[in-house]
Order: structure tokens, then sequence, then C-alpha cells
């Protein structure tokens, strides 16, 4: 249980299983595994009891840079919430492959890179190098789920 | 043929090959196989002839929700068909694994998760939960191809 | 060395290794192998020397398409050079798998599928219809990295 170690010595809690807001029907798995992959749904920044907490709207106009990059943040403890549901166990992954992150970004914004960097940072301090390192797309939407300010999707590798 | 005689008994007919409108080209192959995996390329709603029938514009303020998912549904019928005329059958199909939902969306539009119900719950009524579950993106672009309001692409597993 | 034979005969020059702008934190890999895939992460055209050339805008009110076509082309040989860098020979690639051309777009512009072929028919011209066809997504986004006109991730197979 090495990442898990690493979560409680950093003070890092995963939040229960997400909670559809009213009137949003989730037709999808938050995770699918087959093989030696799992594929990682578009995830959001969840509380300890999974509701959505946001922060809701456009960066930088209505979130600033540092508020998106704590949401990527807590977007990589909600997935690593819903992989541990999963996986019961978080090192059951051997590698991080590909990251979808998403900013909720005014037009032309420019730092979407930077704000991913909240997710993709805590992922290598959690896992190491070898195994966190991945590829990664860290781009500016016109429109997230709930108005999301960040939403991220993965793809990682796990042990047969 | 459980996957189309499901079709048929709902009076779903698959269109045929996607037709390219003057002015486009298509560099890229609809479906991609190697080994056990299917990648499908972004696709949209087509007419039985092949021709691309929109809806065209974006979500809600030109295209109702309800026309966003009603696409939705009718582009998973192209990515079948493509997927019927690649694998000969659709029952090889052994797991959907991840789809990603494009909406043209308004700005900070907070509904491309219902949007893209139109297309899961239809793989999931088609392929039945163990297969058609899938890990997915829903979100909100600034333009899809032709000003499609829904263009999906998906990541498929078949028998070897 | 079929691959670069083909570049040197073309006059294409591969740039080197990315270099990040100031204030830009580059917190993930440009390339991720495992087993026998590569995940690409979003790249956009470069200078010989790796620096970030642009073009920078929207496309079209701001970057003509013409020019989003050649940054298209460009980001090509910025993933064969970070390919080249990570396998060694580009002979290595077996399958083009799936591309996502990213167009940091208008508002409901039309025409990212032409865009993005500049990206596909160069990678068609190198490796061959058989190693080089792919599927693909060519869509609109709100924001790119830097303010890129292009950015393109992709998928591709090497042999075991």
């Amino acid at each position: 249980m090495h990442v898990e170690a690493r979560l409680q010595a950093l003070g890092l809690v995963l939040p229960a299983a997400p909670v559809a807001p009213p009137g949003i029907k989730l037709s999808f798995a938050w995770t699918r595994v087959r093989g030696n992959r799992v594929y990682i749904a578009g995830h959001s920044a969840q509380a300890a009891d999974g509701s959505f907490i946001g922060p809701f709207g456009r960066v930088p106009s209505e979130v600033t840079l540092e508020a998106a990059q704590a949401a990527a943040r807590n977007t990589a403890l909600s997935i690593l919430g819903s992989l541990k549901r999963e996986l019961g166990d978080l090192d059951r992954i051997t590698a991080w492959l590909m990251v979808y992150g998403m900013v909720n970004a005014d037009v032309g914004y420019p730092q979407t890179t930077n704000a991913i960097n909240g997710f993709s940072d805590l992922i290598l301090n959690l896992f190491g190098a070898d195994i966190g390192q991945h590829a990664r797309i860290a781009v500016g939407m016109a429109a997230l789920p709930l108005n999301n300010a960040v939403t991220i999707a993965a793809e990682v590798e796990i042990a047969g």
C-alpha cells in the first residue's frame, strides 16, 4: 500500500463515489477495466462525501489559475478514489499512460498547461517518476460537465 | 447476430458509408483495427445514404438539448455502420472501452453529460451492460467538423 | 531507415527537443512507451532548435486555414522528433492508430477537418497507407497551450 501510505502522509483523503446532481444522469462507468488497461472517465473535484465541489466557471475570468490548479489536484484525488474502488489497491497501477486534461478556459487562454500541472505533479509525487510519468493533453474547452473549471480523463496500465 | 437483431427489433437502420461534402477531404480512416482494438474516428449523424444530416449549430442556443440527444443517438448508428463494414459482424465487439463525446456547446453550457447520454443509452441497450459499459468524456467544443452539433469517437475491444 | 530517408528526400528536418517557454512547466512526458504502444502528448509546431514557432491565434480569424494546415504538417515533424528521440528508429512504428487533432478555432468554424489534413497527409506520405493510416478527431478548442493554432496528440503501435 505504498501509494495510500503516501496519501496519508500528505494528509490527503480520497472522496466517496461521485454523486450525480439532480437532473444529471450518468450513463457511463467511471472506470472501465479490460486486461491490463483501465480507461478512466472524465472526473472533476469532489468533496469527501462524493459531491462535486468545483470550482465552476471559466479560467481565468471566473476562476483563477491557482484555483484551477487546486481543482486539477483535487481531480487527481477523485480519480484515485474511483481507481481504489475499482482495483482495491492503488499499487496495482503499474504505469500512468495518457492524461486528458481539460480546462473550462476563456478563449485563447495560453496557460492550460500550468493549470493541469496540479494533477500531474500530485500523480508524480504519489507514484514516482517510473510509474507516474504520463503523456498528456492540457487544453481549453468551450464547456465542461456542470460547468466545472477542470475535468480530467486518463488511461493507466495495471498488473495483469 | 444479436446486436443486429436488436437493431432490427428497434426499427433502426445503419447508414451507408459516410459521404464527404464538397470541399472536405477525409485523410483518415473511420476505423483502425490492430489486434483486439478498434480505434473509431469522430463520427456524426448520417442519413441512410451516408450523407451528414446534422443538426448543425451550437447547443442549446441553435440546437435544443433534445435534438442534441437525438444526434448523439444517431451518431451511435453512424459508428455502428462503420464497425459493421469493418468487422462484418457487430457481435465481434467484446467490450466498449472509451467514448469521446463532443458537443458543439455554447460557452459554459453545463448539460453536455445529458446530451451524450443519447449515444450511451443506445449502446447499453443494444450491447447490454457487460459489453456496452464504457468510460466516457462528454464535453463542449468551440467547433466541430461541418459545424455538427455532436461528434463522437471511441475505442472498443474485439475478439482476437 | 525508410521513413528517415523519405524525410530527407522531402528536405524535411526534425526539430530538437521542445523548449518550454519562460513561466511554463512541463510536468509530463512527450512520449510514454508501454509494451507495443506509444502515447504521444499534445505537440505543436517547432523550429529546428526546439522552440515553439506557432502560428499562434484562432483559425481562421487570426490564422488562415492554409497557415493552420502548415502548422499541422509541422506538428507532425515535432511528433516525429519526439518519437525519434524515444525509439531511435522511426521504422519501429508498425501502425499509426489514433490522432487527436485540435484546432484553436473560431466558434462554429466548420473546416477543422481540412486543417488537420496537413498532419495526416504527411504521415500517410511518409509511412504509406498500411502503417500510416489512422482514425482521428479534428476538432475546435476554446484554447490551446501557448495559444498555438494547432496541437496534436496521438497513439501509435511499435514492434514489441
